[in-house]
């Protein structure tokens, strides 16, 4: 019942805040026998990496993964993996200002009011930091489910949303917003440079995708691939909505326009139900999208308090995103490579 | 790890089927000597049955609990509470179609992908009468946090929303809608009798505001109160979306627009966070909204396939909701209500 | 996390009290299309049943099972299973006397310091009655590892061992001790007829051997079939003790004596470790041992405190079991079919 | 359900192999604000940690544990607590010859039976170093029950039993072996030599009692506090038996002589529960006893197959302990503090 850990019967925990030593993740259930090095990994967190362009933080971290434990001559063995990552490039004086002030929609005061002693340095467990943990233990669970594609893209960026019939699955991974539209890439280039110069910030919508998922996946109820990967989005920092296929579109539809109607050989005329009915895959693509809400460290100064209630003027001058949303692409490709590879074992566990 | 449970320190499971002789929820973690009867739970199941209005399916469930276990002389013990409703109102024979047809949207063919064996009278497990049980659980959570107010609402149908210049709470219960505003209900009734009538059905939004949640609750990282409604709303049949705050909103926001900023006494300027910064309250106002899609079982005839892959057509003959999210404003406020009492819990079991 | 709930993958909860209407249990995880009936459950529950003696309790109590939900047309659907058993001889006045006093060994004292408010009319929560509702999620369980034999039986009663020269399988149905030694058996009708007209109780030690039990279930560390083992059987009411294989008397063996040596074709020389090595099965007979203490309600009056913490002196009047640990038999074998059934679904889920 | 972790509210996970480049735990759900530094643990590890005298395995270890995580200006933060400890020591090719064949006994073939590929240095996962993690984290529980004292010493080992009017509390840390017996300490050290220099080895049992446990923690039915001791000294390794208070020998009394008698002012006039009635703590001190087999890897040749089924002999050239019971003190300790600090939060969780 650990509140640091995700999953089932493949379940993974992370530890490790912002300017400690090390973040890491320990995940456990995994098969054996599956091929994993470093080298399985690296490049998940390359693609998460800060530093890479001027449209994310200027934070330094090599973000070099070692694999301590739970794999021997190159193979999975069944017991718990040990992912560690030093974490590198720290100043915590950056962040001197917020030891006592809050950020206003920071987890600053609701740490403070929760537990009355918090690791204020950058953000400690609460920064965006700890998602390269996720990111790590993503990597191993894509190996669990080889049958799937997983792909995250932006789809929005400050309200400017990519046109669909530009979408071009070559373009993601061409730009610096993992964004499949080349037109809507030049936009938000310089949206995001005019945010960020401004001191300010602006989220971003993520889409992803994961193709090759077979029919039976996901548990009713309470372990429905909706609510499962509702919750692991949700868990994400900065993310604020999740929908599933068609989500929120979906209560201005009729029900018939909404059935995904079937014909023979398992064919699916519309996929409105992003790949889910009853909480369980039906073969189709699953698709979920996620909202990032801007930034909440910015430099623009906003009015709060500090520690002991006085009122005052709070700006963020630690090294943040101008756009957190961006780097949540490979996170959201994560999450969903963990919530399939999981509920992959829990099928097999009741169904064979 | 049960599927059909929810929760981490006050847990429920719910059993039971649409057609099978009764369903139930067992609510396990309760703390002991609460004051609890029939009469606590009856009110919250009477808002949710079926059969109140013609906007409602016309099937006719008395929807009476009874409380089996985990009270003596009227107040809770602490051990496993039962709560039993009977299923009465059963007419199997309305869904002989569907015992070999899948219904496009609904859980049939996905059921059958999974577990290869289904009951499918009404729906089976996959039917919303599930959510009785939920709305009977949520009862006893109430119990648990007193300190709380609970209120949900329908804040769209179809596409039509309500104006929040509009907003009257005392609408809310004077209409078969749950509707705050006095002019979308009216509304509302015309654009539901069209569906009705036209054998289609249409989605809703419903949002639940919870008061009085003091800040504190919530953890880090992987049981955020974001997280943990997300997929408490998931787990709903007919739910594909939730958004907590502004949601989808921030990300069309600006950092400093949407820092809830701060002034002294723990008064906040603004509340986009939906009463949750880092996962944990802040002692705002939490807020959820969550998308009801169309009822999949429409008579509209659609498309679709048989369970040996032959291609039909299916209209589903048994009794309906047009609006399935009508009656999900009770089942919301039932799961925000688990959700924030098992928080509370688990605060109190790591902070005292 | 409920604390009634028992199991990782196939996972079972029960609730109930002594002497309110029903008691029950909710199974779910398990495999679908398995045949299932009432007449698959009750044989095991009348080998526990009270009142077929008179060396059990007198309580009449025809433990007649109700399969609620989770089986349609004869078969499992992969949803909760939910049993239930009507309470049916309760005769509360019978306990008035507990209302206030407690009994010493019982858990009269223990749930007042811990909750507050309890139901005290036959022990409510913490009667051996409980185990009824064990029994019939085993008869469940046992669905799910067809490939296993489970037998339990009686070794000792009131230190009196049975003389393994004797063993007798056949024996064990025979006579109302399950004692597998026909003149142990005997010795024990005299044993049990003195106690319990003395007014006073005896402890037992059951065995329970499964058998076909494949290599390779249960898992390191904090899952070792020993451990799920050791809590399954502490689990039950009366027990203080638990031993796999040799147990305590492997401390008594050298390393080379300890050592089950092995031959070829899997073949073990010796079966000291019970069947599990490392936490994991090793495919030959999984053997537990397991103490019951004698039946803390007694005739015999022994000292002991009130509520408002008067001393007195207490007798338990109820109709009590002279020798709880006989009707211990069916239910450790209820136990080993849970925690072997689940493991067996986990192994299934890690490993394939 | 991480079967590599243990807790329900405070939780703890344990990675590592033995030959590995280090080992682990995370313990997630410790309360804020508690003092906590490597000079907490390391006393622990101290006592546990290997090559401190001729009965135990002479491999050096230093056991210098790190915090990673969860800890911020000296105090506890709420949240996970990463505690590492690198392997220095490590002679992988003392294991050259278990690398294809099984030693009996130990989890050599189990492993392989399970997950087909295992890490077989040193016993892998399946070493006792594992139980380094343990202490480290009991460590931590430690201070989340600071009115609870615990202490384990060895009571009996090879048979030959610690002499109870010789107990002297004074003792224990003066002998190599936690004797509180001076004399049969002094008996220990030629009787675990002598199996030493015949490459043999021996078993022992291990007592443990926690003083200061008020009445009220543990939770029936499935998380009863003598079963959350079961599973958590059953999954130690080398464990094959536990009982509470008088356990076995509990069978062995009449009723009224295995009552513990109660006098005002909670006063009790024996303890043959060991503290615990129906799950819950009386108040009285804990008792708990735990039998260790005599370490299988050995000096001494036994018939073994290897990974192809050929029949072959064994014996264990690596460095192990002649008693690896006496090293298991500090790890039963470890495991009552784990239990007892999670049991006190869960609780507070439901009871206040």
């Amino acid at each position: 019942m650990s509140v640091n850990s995700f999953g089932r019967v493949l379940r993974f925990s992370t530890w490790g805040e912002s300017h400690g030593p090390a973040i890491g993740a320990v995940v456990d259930g995994c098969p054996p026998g599956l091929h994993l090095s470093e080298a399985d990994v690296q490049p998940f967190l390359d693609k998460r990496r800060p530093g890479t362009s001027r449209f994310t933080t200027q934070r330094q971290e090599p973000d070099q993964v070692r694999i301590l434990s739970g794999v021997f001559e190159g193979r999975t063995t069944g017991t718990p993996i040990s992912l560690m990552i030093d974490n590198v490039d720290q100043r915590s004086k950056d962040y001197s200002d917020i030891a006592t002030g809050y950020r206003p929609g920071h987890a600053d005061f609701a740490y403070d009011a929760k537990y009355g002693h918090r690791d204020w340095r950058g953000g400690g467990r609460s920064s965006a930091r700890e998602t390269a943990s996720r990111v790590a233990a993503g990597a191993v669970a894509r190996l669990v489910v080889p049958e799937v594609t997983i792909r995250a893209y932006v789809v929005e960026i400050g309200g400017d949303a990519v046109d669909r019939a530009n979408f071009d699955e070559g373009q993601i991974d061409a730009n610096p917003f993992f964004c499949p539209d080349v037109a809507a890439a030049a936009r938000w280039e310089a949206l995001v440079d005019e945010a960020r110069k401004a001191g300010s910030s602006v989220g971003a919508v993520i889409e992803c995708v994961a193709s090759g998922v077979p029919a039976g996946w996901g548990a009713p109820l309470y372990a429905k691939l909706d609510a499962e990967l509702a919750a692991a989005c949700m868990s994400i920092n900065a993310v604020k909505g999740v929908e599933i296929g068609d989500g929120f579109g979906a209560t201005r539809l009729r029900g018939e326009q909404n059935a995904d109607e079937m014909r023979g050989g398992g064919m699916f005329l519309a996929n409105h139900s992003g790949g889910i009915a009853g909480g369980i895959s039906t073969g189709q693509d699953v698709v979920v999208r996620v909202a990032f809400k801007p930034t909440s460290s910015i430099l623009t100064p906003v009015r709060t308090v500090d520690r002991d209630g006085l009122e005052t003027e709070i700006s963020t001058k630690g090294r943040h995103d101008p756009c957190v949303g961006i780097r949540g692409a490979p996170v959201v490709e994560a999450m969903m490579a963990l919530v399939l590879a999981d509920q992959k074992l829990l099928h097999r566990a009741q169904c064979g």
